[in-house]
Formats: structure tokens, sequence, C-alpha cells
């Protein structure tokens, strides 16, 4: 397709298929991989997967028995098969076209569910006139209360939930976990560098589990002389 | 009473009585007091205040018309008492005895309800033989729950809401406030220095807002120098 380019994803000489004029993956997408405890044998869903960076960095850990994309947007879902070709994973990743909403018929059950989901609410900023952009970035499909609904669907009892999002989102993203039987774990902030705002947060939840969280040490993307820390070089395999 | 000694608040020469055979206020007071948002004007609720210190540091701030502490437990809201009178607050700060379950009854309404609450749940830890500790640590007399649904009795629409606690209870207070109309605005992570683990977690909920939180940059008690920082010199005003 047009404009289409191959990124080197600089974990385990993994590739992927990216297109600028869709979505582009990001730094979240490899703190939110980064972050995921994977079990060998363990059955994943990446849910609204994108160009399925995620899927592709997941299976790159070599744990996973099954790793499903699933996306609603069929040329990106058929850009993210050829990148799991491209990268010789059709033995065990596998991308499915549909919504997250029908995610009970079209998965079935998994141990885990990952998601880097719309930051923005729809009711605010300004949606973008590039129709892909605008999945990607606003809950135009599907809100993160339909996102947990699915996951509590198709996860069993401590099966797990990943999700990183911007940090102005903690108060309803626990909420809504905890009112769909997800009790949140582990909670990382995310920043730029010692000294700067919170940018992200990532959160693990546990299904049916007791209540108490463990909040991790920050995470900085950049120290203080503008180089990557280990914990971010670790994540990019580098170090 | 025996073992009572006169503690120097280290805040504008207030002082405070305590007894080391009760409990003795720490950091954690001053990091809440410090957290505190007053407006002039204010009507305040210290809901547990125990001898009374956030109370006292909240007066030194000046901006409250009139600060309440609520104490259950009899000698402790006395020693409280004689603190106000040994600062010459008596026009302003008013010790009540009684349960924060029946605020509503004994408090009226307020702008502004303040809390240090017990940091173990009822059915975790080793209860303390010393009752006046066990009333201090444990959630003997009043779960979480019990406080936030009598904050929102007394607190109007705007109306705030402080806490500190453990960051473990991070996602149990988050839904809790949620629940009870109180949306949880500014959060921020306490830590004894830079790379040690959360400490302490303060949050601010405001009652009947629109969702958004904004988590503030990590607050750190001593730096990499093992001084203390200076936005906790400030709260002493030693800065």
């Amino acid at each position: 397709m047009e404009n289409e380019r191959i990124d080197d994803l600089q974990y385990k000489g993994l590739q992927l298929i990216q297109n600028p004029d869709y979505f582009c993956f990001g730094t979240d997408a490899v703190l939110l991989s980064g972050f995921v405890n994977l079990k060998s044998g363990d059955r994943v869903v990446d849910f609204g997967t994108g160009t399925g960076v995620i899927a592709i960095l997941l299976a790159g850990q070599e744990k996973a028995r099954e790793i499903i994309g699933l996306e609603i947007q069929k040329d990106i879902a058929d850009m993210a098969r050829r990148s799991v070709k491209l990268n010789g994973l059709e033995g065990r990743v596998r991308m499915i076209e549909g919504c997250i909403k029908q995610a009970k018929a079209l998965v079935g059950p998994v141990n885990i569910v990952v998601c880097n989901p719309p930051y923005e609410r729809p009711d605010t900023g300004k949606l973008n006139d590039n129709h892909s952009h605008m999945f990607s970035r606003h809950e135009a499909l599907c809100s993160f209360e339909d996102i947990v609904k699915s996951a509590d669907q198709i996860l069993g009892t401590r099966g797990k939930f990943y999700v990183i999002n911007r940090p102005e989102r903690l108060a309803e993203m626990i909420y809504t976990l905890k009112s769909h039987r997800l009790e949140p774990k582990r909670i990382q902030f995310v920043y730029g560098a010692p000294g700067k705002d919170t940018k992200l947060v990532l959160i693990e939840a546990l299904k049916e589990a007791k209540e108490g969280v463990k909040v991790l040490k920050p995470l900085y993307i950049y120290d203080e002389h503008h180089q990557y820390t280990k914990e971010v070089l670790k994540m990019y395999h580098m170090e």
C-alpha cells in the first residue's frame, strides 16, 4: 500500500509494517509490552492491536502459546497480518478483524488481555479528519468501560488485564476495573525524565483478586543526561 | 497526665501536648497538612484528630474560619483541647469528642474534611494490646467507607476531602470515594528518597466534580544526600 514502510522494532530482529497515514506505534506500546508478565502457555489478546506492535513484541518474549490481535479497521488488520508473516510468527500470532465488544464470540477465553486504548474520551479534544487517526486516539467506537466489560467476559479467575493510559484517567480506570471484578494489583507511573510531570500510567489488574495494590517505583524514559534509562534500554534489549 | 510532654511543631511556634503511651504524630500529619488547600473562611473538620496536630497545623495557615477536631477517645480529645489552649487558638479551633459516623449531628456542614485514617484494615496485622494505639492504627471503630460516607454527608458541592494513606490502599480508596460522589482530583505519591519504594499517597477529592485527576510529581522526604528536600522544609517553614 502507498506510503507503507517497514520499521525495525529493535527487539530480537522483529519488524513492523507501518503507514504514517495511519497511527504509528510509540513508546507506549513498548512500555506496555515490557510491563506484561507472561507465563508459559498463556493465551493472550491485544484489544485494538492496530499494526500489531504489542502482539508482535509479546510474541518476541516466546512464552505465550497464542497471541491474538483484535482490530476493527480492515486495512490496518491486514497490515498487521502481513507484519506477522514478515516475522514468521504465523504459528503463534493471529490477527482477527472485529470489534472489542464482540471479543467473547471472536476470541474466546484467554489468560491475558492487553490494551493500549484511545487516550482521549469521546467528549474531549478535536476529532481528527482522518478516520483512522480518530479511531486510534478517540473512544469513538468503544469506551473504556466497553473494553473492561469485554475483558471480564473472556478472562477466567486470576486472569490479567493490562492497560496504559494518561494519568488523568487513573481514578476512572480504577473505578471501572473494580466495578467489573478486575482488581488493580500493580501500578507504575511513567515520567519523561526525573522532575518532569507524570506522562503515562501502567496498570495490571487481576480478576477476582483481593484488594491491595503495589505502586511501583517511577519509570523514567530519559535520565537527567537525556539518555534512555537502563529500564527502558532493557525493554528494547539494548542493555 | 503521666508521661505527657510538650513538643515543638516547628511551625510558627506552635506546640503540641503528646504522650508516648498513646499515638504520637509523625511526618504523615505534616505532609497531609501541607497538601490541604485552604481558602479564607473555610470551615474544616479533621476526622480522628488524635492529639490535634493536623487541626493545629491548619490553624497555623491562618485562613480557615473554624477548624474542628473530632476525636472519639476522651483522654486524647482532652489532651488536644489543652494543646489548643496552649497555642491560644480557642477562637478558631474546637475539639469535639465523638464518633466520625456521627459527624453530621456533631459537626454539621463544612467545606473541607481532612483525615489521617488508620493505615491497617481491621482484618490485617496484629491488634495492639494498648487500646489507644489500636484505635489509631486499626480500623477497629470506623472503616474507610464509614469515613467517606460521613464526609459526603457534611460536604457541600465542591467541598474537599483530603486523606493520606499507604499506597496499597489506593485502588480501594479511589473506588470508595467515587462511589460516594467524591471525585479524586489531585494525587501525590510520597517517597522516603529517590529510588526508594512508594511510602504514602495523598489524595484530594472534590464533591460532585467531573472526572479527571492530576497526578503530581513525586514528593521525596529526603534527597540523595539524606537531607530533607526543599518541599519538606517548606512545609516546616524552615526554608
